[in-house]
């Protein structure tokens, strides 16, 4: 089996440039690309590999990493990183890890073979390991230990949103709803947030904060109105906790927006066209979507690229669940 | 450039033996794949193809081409299909094609060029010229000139269901609302199915039966309930299409469903947790995926391998746009 060491060896250039032309890294110049091409081609480098030829061609194929595709928020953030990395020539390879770490490191792996340039995570998973400062990856939300690229939405500003929202609608007796990844991450500033800004205006809520996925939710907010009957507004984590909360109260006589009124965090709509009429912290999912591609790109181009964090803005969005006012 | 031809000679085996063991065709002895497999390496056929090694291994890869990922029925779908690949040690390419014909080709030629192994592909497009019945291709719902495996739900079944479930709640004046696509395909039978058996039963329906995509749906649901105010039972083409129903009549005051009650078509759940709630005929959306993943995997081992046609069971779902009886 020929080796890295082989090609270096036939090209005539050092071991570090043949690496460099392998990952695509700028600084090379044309004839010693070619060297070094021609030097992979006589020796059949990576012999029976079927990925062979992305060595020394880009696979124009990019990983997207999340936890399912069955859900409105990370379905349309798909569509929108499938619909700009298409407009550059790049393809979108779909990953559902639905929280299987094995699952995203053969992804992870499949970057370091050059079957793919790079990744796009949306992940809660044990894959810190793996994700180092060099990898092409740009993370959605969470934090990992090397200093690796992420996007996330305003989550202060977000919570703080919810909390001005509620109160300013003269109600005082407030909950937070939802739970959190033993994965380290931007949302959790939602609930810290929401709690301090609304503490501070002298209306400290109550809440169920419990580590994810919540189990026997229906139980939790049973026994939460039941110690606090007088909830009258309550901030939820996401915009499908909230549908499954405002579920819980119908069967249990209470009304939203008349008995409670509740906002949700993430601005997810059905489809392009068909709203879900929540009221909603919406997230520019269209922009994050885009900006991850973009700092990616720039990762893949170049490996020693720093770490870029981008917090984008959020909004409220006005729906069935609030009363206006 | 060495052609196929060129391989053959040195293999010493005929064009159609290279073309079979290229296409992973099945019924060629092992010595005979071998020969080839070391001809195409010697002459470095196709040279410059990237992808030059998915002429000799598979690559692995399905590309699933739908409308947009971006709309619940498509991502529960997308979701099982790259569940059951990835058991099988596959991966999946993303197409959001948005009827964009170009685009769907793209994913066709890719299969040409063995950069991905096969389709599954639920489409709107021009692209019939290009669907081979020797393609790896299996589509949902749509016909094609030529024999083109398919998998649809019971259409037939479903429009008759959706007919029978408000004429049984003793409901009489009946509307179809719904947009058809200009591309031969199964759906249709919904609208057929529904219009033929209530009019048997002394109820002939009225309906919005127009071409695809629906411009101004609003005015002609407010123009329709001009002409019949007494619609009483709606059944719509999809759930998506019955959720802008149910919006569209609460403007105009008509409660859902107490005024008019609305069945959908799909199944459709915000997640694999979070239902619609809405009253529907459900597709069994994950035996539909685990079914043409069945049948291209068929396809792909045997590119010969006969027209398959999968019709699979629907069933009533309720929900709150129709009332108990």
């Amino acid at each position: 089996m020929p080796t890295m060491k082989d090609v270096a060896k036939l090209a005539q250039v050092s071991l570090g440039t043949v690496s460099r032309v392998i990952n695509h890294a700028s600084g090379v110049k044309a004839d010693t690309v070619l060297k070094v091409q021609e030097a992979i081609q006589k020796l059949d480098y990576v012999r029976n590999d079927y990925a062979r030829g992305f060595k020394i061609n880009s696979s124009r194929t990019i990983a997207l990493i999340l936890p399912t595709i069955w859900h409105p928020f990370f379905s349309e953030f798909a569509y929108f990183v499938e619909q700009k990395l298409y407009k550059l020539q790049y393809k979108v390879l779909l990953c559902n890890s639905e929280a299987d770490a094995d699952k995203e490191y053969e992804y992870i792996q499949m970057v370091m073979q050059n079957k793919v340039d790079g990744i796009i995570g949306i992940t809660y998973s044990a894959i810190d390991q793996y994700v180092s400062s060099k990898l092409p990856f740009v993370s959605i939300d969470r934090y990992f230990t090397e200093k690796v690229s992420y996007v996330t939405s305003d989550n202060v500003q977000g919570g703080r949103l919810a909390a001005q929202e509620l109160l300013n609608r003269g109600l005082h007796h407030l909950a937070f709803i939802g739970s959190y990844s033993e994965y380290k991450n931007d949302t959790t500033k939602r609930h810290d947030s929401f709690m301090n800004y609304a503490a501070e205006q002298g209306f400290p809520p109550v809440e169920i904060y419990v580590p994810g996925p919540i189990h026997h939710l229906e139980d939790l907010v049973y026994e939460l109105f039941n110690q606090h009957p007088d909830i009258d507004g309550i901030f939820c984590v996401n915009d499908t906790e909230l549908l499954e909360i405002v579920n819980i109260l119908r069967k249990q006589g209470v009304s939203v927006p008349d008995d409670v009124q509740i906002i949700g965090y993430d601005g997810v709509s059905v489809t392009n066209e068909v709203s879900m009429y929540v009221s909603t912290i919406a997230q520019p999912i269209h922009l994050m979507a885009n900006t991850a591609v973009d700092i990616l790109l720039r990762k893949i181009k170049d490996p020693d690229h720093a770490q870029e964090i981008s917090v984008l803005p959020v909004s409220f969005r006005s729906g069935y669940t609030t009363i206006n006012h």
